[in-house]
């Protein structure tokens, strides 16, 4: 099925579009670049940006990636993205999530959602404890 | 500020209200009852269902609860849940999400709902091979 | 608390404005004119374009009023809609519904809300059976 | 089109998984289990919390069935999750949901879409009668 | 792939129907008639109603057509609506939208969604500055 | 009202905070910075990123810099972002929208949001003009 926008392979892609997929591919450890970085290459400044982006963001720091990417795939879930729920299944299963894990990561996003509705739908006031806690 | 409902104070509650209430307050080892189960009290029903299910789906099991915890601030934010963001982030620190794991929660939150966008913007077609993933 | 417009009042309305809130009052028998309305009168096309929506909308049809009014409160709890959720929820009360019903309004919609996640983060086929239905 | 997760057909399915099956089977009155069950059933404790809470939150209450189903299709609609709307449009229509209710169901749903962001854009104060209703 | 309800092609449509059809044609200046108002003439009330209102929304006015499209390219990204989606896209490109304005159309509305969920993720109070606008 | 953390004024903060809100003065031309990037700079380098990209792509490019506020308006109004919506609006303002541009602005991102779930809720096939567009 085709997209908004042709996907820019890298045998026609300008010296600075390479240059992002070839740090994908060597970043990532694989000789292919997923569609959405073809489909940002249109514009080369959003796909140096976004790409910058996710390697900061994801790599490790106070937290560790696979986590990262678990969080990733229940805000992609929560939103109905089908192509970043799929990317990020994958690229969480390639950093060791399991099958159970992912179905935990399921089932708390399911819940939140519904608790989120909940909360909304009764307009439940916020406990002053929220609002003024404790100073550490 | 009122919600829609009014706040059923432990005082006030039925007996099947009392219990779930107690329950709550032993597991969570507190002496206090958040708004918003007092709020679901007015649906004993409901009260009894979602603290069911929170209790299981949060509890430890591959995931561990701090992860969870993460999680739903994560899907809160995405949603713009107010009272679950106040109340699941006071959650998460109170089982050890430090200032620098929020705010890299946070960040990753921010750039899944940035990249969802840009792939349902563009309608980025799912690479064949997410769709047929390798056999294990 | 103020908003991003100042709000209309009557007595310092327009003739074409003064005609839809005395419309709103006429058709609600009630003395008073919503927030919303009142926002909305800065722009009085708006206005005009949107109660003749809810007027025909709303009313009975081969749905009637009160049915209408709790999925306009399911899907107001869905968007988080702090202002629409207060005011469909009166007016859903005014049309009877009970507190009771209410509690089955916002369970629905909070297991929707659940199951349309799950869906979503299982990315789970459609099944032939929808996509093809028995004729009739 | 393939999932993120195999499907467990009844024929490999476990003995607690085989009960839900039955369950769902028995009380739909049907010989078939849509792929939302099977694709739960890769991990049983979910596909029985979630098969529990449908068959208990959608059953005749305060509110009918047919009701209950029209607002999770208004809200599935409104979340954009296409399974859901494929297979509660098809529950509602095998309640008795007529083409013209159908409509009206997504006319609603659609509107209220529509005056969440007017309200949420114009950040209209909620009206001090919302907030303090009169008491009962 | 089939849709929920069927589409009413001209052939077969009612004069309500085809009026409708005809002023979609001849204010567009096109010969042919999109599936979503196929879809919406099922019903043709929402169809006249609908189509009214993008004609008179989406005509010059304060802002240009070109703009209104645009913004509507970015609220169906955000929402992740397929179909409005392809079909805004379509439009704003008709009506002079180059590929550059539309990377920055998506990066916009990538940026805004990123920081909706910092501010509701970290539950920024609005400065007074925004509540209390000095007076023109 | 409290946010989910404490804001850092311009004397407290770290000599890399002051260089951020220092920029973010001179680019805007204003002697005070938004409680949003107040809360930010708990983390600095989300501070450092998130505002360079504002900067980045907010500046003019092939849209000017009124139609990239509006258009942030609009998708903050269509998440519900409380924050962003005061703030943008305030920003669009300043850029020279008029009130009768705000209205259209809304009604668009209103009419999009409305018929953005009649797409979704009738799953409107895309049409084939649109996935396989004339080549240019």
């Amino acid at each position: 099925m085709a997209g908004i926008v042709a996907l820019v392979e890298y045998e026609s892609a300008s010296p600075e579009v390479r240059a992002v997929y070839d740090d994908i591919m060597a970043t990532r450890k694989t000789d292919r670049v997923n569609n959405f970085w073809k489909a940002l290459a249109n514009h080369p400044a959003t796909l140096q940006q976004v790409w910058s982006e996710v390697k900061t963001v994801m790599a490790a720091g106070a937290l560790d990636p696979l986590v990262k990417e678990m969080i990733y795939v229940a805000v992609s879930a929560t939103n109905g993205c089908e192509y970043c729920t799929f990317s990020h299944t994958a690229g969480a299963r390639a950093k060791g999530m399991t099958e159970e894990m992912l179905a935990e990561v399921l089932a708390v996003a399911a819940l939140a959602n519904k608790t989120n509705r909940l909360a909304n739908g009764y307009r439940v006031p916020v406990d002053d404890v929220f609002l003024n806690p404790p100073q550490s």
